[in-house]
């Protein structure tokens, strides 16, 4: 079996470096032999994806959202070869091969809906005023449209719901932007499924040749040469800050500098405030050992930091949550690079001054499989190594013992920009920790009360993006139909005659959509 | 005199570094010494600024308002001794002053009915499903807040309306970020003084000191500590495209890169089409005379190129346009460098193979009037040569000859982005362009028919921006109280006590404003 990239509609396989992808649950390559994208190949993907941006930039949401919803249909005409390929890829079970199947259904569902609507485009007219004085007033609309081909790079850790058609591809192809996909090569096989469902769906919906392509790649090379591509307007990327950070370096070095849109690392800070600590750390603890472990601690609004103020209640929950933790059965990582990342990082974190191991799973476990741990450091300790600040990317969790709420506040204030931040209280008691909070909010870009940093709702209230280095640009979100406007510019319409105007801006308003018209929000037409 | 910055409510000189403003009409300095701010003076304002972005990020809307009616009251206060100053700082005459002033007071009253009304923090409410199988859905509410102390550049050319109180410190102020203000050495006294009615508002309104710094800087040093002070968080420019993007690089180069919105040149291409020229050509002549000339053709919107196809009719217009502009009485430059660089780059531009001067003021001048001029070339000539694409800032446009539309459309393609681009139609004709326009639209920010791109409008409706190098981030607009969308992000509440959310998400609407809640737009308050 030979895997090949797609180049628009074409299966392609012109270069010589191959690579297979890995089995950790049983600790063996899988059979299928990739082909790396070459640099021609490359070339003729962004080529073809610029042409198909003339066509592809101006047709209606009605045929994007035919074209979406095809997408979803495709996928899971796959059915079982594609959950069975997503395991055999990432030892992740089925059922999460299906809950993130479900994820990836609902958001392609979800842009379809929003661009068949249409007044997503939030169109703005406002009306020439001819008598004005002392000048006339120009006729002046003003709608979003798609910013031009975008790369998408997408996560090891959501093989389907932000890869290949996950997230950043459904956004941007609602958007009107063609999409040019770097193939993660952990789950090259699985990506390679997806595309062929997204060809599928481009071909049966009618869909301009370049829309979509799937570059195959195992290095940096093929995302290197993407990135700098002077056709390439933007770029979304979920994974590591090393690897965002790279990304978004080449794109602000270019001749003409692009969106980056990076979701990358993030300790998601939880505080537990002293009452609730006292009433509940029993309860605390095992939600935590459960949410610290969910996917072998692979998702990243893990909590990674639980933040306390030193008292016997602290205690008394670091032991519950290191029992806790300790009862769950280890779980298998997605690759065997992951698990040996996390070893090191657990142990460089374990290594610190100060740093104590109060939970740390030694039983013999399969290869690939995670020990769980818990380790607490003091609060200056914390403050003072940088290196405790770090991801350790799955089933790890620091506790910081903090001497009161000034220390608290301050290791909040310091903390680089996170996801996500949490809050556990009883109800009473946040009113006196203010300050503290305003500082937790102004380092992240959601933040929870009484829950779980664990479990994104994809809706259009979320936000998932945050404070550098949680995003690149903490100006959006990446979860959601909102995260549409990375791929979006507003433009401006001057006296153009209303025939030659899109439908979303003419006078007799056929979509129906939503407008605002000299201030006044509605969908009625101008007469 | 001696000029003082503002770090925070106070004035401060302690550098040593001095300079002047100079007069271009009478071509003297001007009498009040400048002092350049010291790196402890910019540590300061910094420091201030962050320690007041604690309380002013979380005032509310009608404070802001008053807050920002307040400046606009000030600065009216301030009558006769600003207008003087602005003509001594800029050669520009008073009527001009008046109507940017006009323009300023507008730009901050809109931004304060914007935050008075509220609705512009776009507030996204999901209600929780307890019961949603098979995982209950939380409770989610978003709004936009504010980012974190801003940096504003202001612009040589607009030394009100886009500098010190102009649009973006109104657009950053009215969404609760403190600015500091790096002032323009060009016109240091105007902004000293619009400075001071700041401050008087800032104190008069009860606002935190350090919500507000102006910063006296001759150099680029000033500039370069403020950009990559970890506490601030954004930048706004308005300038040359060497200076922005030095901003920008500096700025992506930090360990937490920070958003640069910089407006930077555009040469703003006018198509005129075959129809139109045929019928109207000496009328266009005369309009396009007098754009090209506005303000000595010191707008960022000044038509610096315009594009025809070969034919009799395009050789009456050149001839008309080379009369009417010579009948134009020359005028003052901002300043000795500016008229200088205008020299030099019409100079080299009229240098290059293949460029006909047909017009050219060659009598006698004052010292700093910039002499206008039109040059022509042919097609391929300007698509082979860079340096014919490069903006001349001054009453300078260049004809470029296609041979057919094709030409005219690779032209076209291969620009750089841009702020406006026009199309001058007789209106039948225009669909036979398409394919010109469209890739007119996707080099520009804003499309005009038949008018002219000088005079942007303050509106919802209005796009000032473009692809990069028009500005940075073509995402967003620097005109119009959209622009508040730069200095903001959106952030999540997930499950949060309802008494403890910012006004704008609680259930009772205390506000008023509308939200989009389960996706509907209303603004009831939730029962």
């Amino acid at each position: 079996m030979i895997g090949k990239s797609y180049i628009g509609n074409l299966l392609s396989a012109k270069g010589k470096k191959t690579y297979r992808t890995f089995n950790p649950l049983l600790n063996i390559e899988n059979p299928t032999i990739f082909t790396e994208a070459t640099s021609e190949e490359i070339e003729e993907a962004v080529s073809l994806a610029s042409k198909a941006f003339k066509e592809y930039s101006k047709i209606s949401g009605a045929k994007k959202a035919t074209f979406l919803n095809a997408i979803a249909d495709e996928i899971l005409a796959l059915d079982t070869e594609l959950l069975k390929m997503y395991c055999l890829e990432t030892g992740l079970p089925e059922a999460r091969a299906i809950g993130e199947r479900i994820r990836t259904i609902g958001q392609l569902r979800s842009f379809a809906n929003l661009v068949l609507e249409g007044s997503w485009v939030e169109a703005t007219i406002d009306l020439a005023k001819p008598k004005r004085e002392p000048l006339p007033k120009s006729d002046i609309r003003k709608m979003l449209i798609p910013i031009g081909p975008v790369v998408v790079f997408g996560a090891s850790n959501f093989p389907l719901a932000y890869s290949t058609a996950g997230g950043d591809t459904a956004a941007s192809l609602a958007a009107g932007c063609p999409v040019i996909v770097k193939s993660h090569p952990m789950h090259a096989g699985t990506g390679a499924l997806v595309a062929s469902a997204v060809i599928k769906a481009a071909e049966k919906t009618g869909m301009p040749n370049g829309v979509f392509s799937n570059l195959l790649s195992s290095g940096i090379e093929v995302g290197q040469q993407l990135v700098t591509h002077p056709k390439v307007k933007a770029v979304g990327f979920t994974g590591s800050i090393k690897g965002g950070r790279a990304l978004y370096d080449l794109a602000a070095k270019r001749d003409e500098p692009i969106p980056v849109f990076a979701e990358m690392g993030s300790i998601n800070p939880v505080v537990i405030l002293p009452k609730a600590l006292k009433n509940r750390h029993q309860e605390i603890a095992k939600t935590y050992a459960s949410s610290i472990t969910l996917g072998t601690g692979q998702f990243c609004t893990n909590p990674g930091l639980l933040l306390g103020i030193k008292s016997d209640s602290l205690s008394s929950f670091i032991t519950h949550l290191s029992e806790e933790i300790l009862k769950i059965d280890p779980s298998c990582m997605l690759h065997p690079n992951i698990k040996k990342s996390y070893k090191i990082n657990k142990e460089t974190v374990i290594s610190q001054n100060n740093v104590s191991v109060v939970a740390n799973f030694s039983s013999d476990v399969q290869n690939n499989f995670a020990q769980q741990a818990i380790v607490t450091v003091d609060g200056k300790s914390f403050l003072e190594n940088p290196t405790l600040h770090l991801e350790v990317f799955g089933p790890f969790s620091m506790v910081v013992e903090c001497v009161n709420d000034v220390e608290l506040e301050m290791i909040i204030t310091k903390l680089e920009g996170q996801l996500t931040g949490t809050v556990i209280s009883d109800e009473n008691e946040i009113s006196n920790f203010s300050s503290v909070i305003s500082a937790l909010q102004n380092r992240v870009g959601r933040i929870i009360f009484n829950g779980v940093p664990t479990g994104v709702e994809v809706c259009e209230s979320m936000v998932h993006g945050g404070p550098y280095p949680a995003s690149t640009d903490s100006r959006f979100t990446a979860v959601g139909v909102s995260s549409i406007k990375r791929w979006v510019r507003p433009f401006s319409y001057q006296d153009w005659p209303n025939q030659y105007l899109p439908k979303e801006l003419q006078n007799q308003n056929p979509l129906k959509i939503f407008r605002f018209i000299d201030g006044e929000r509605t969908n009625e037409k101008i007469v």
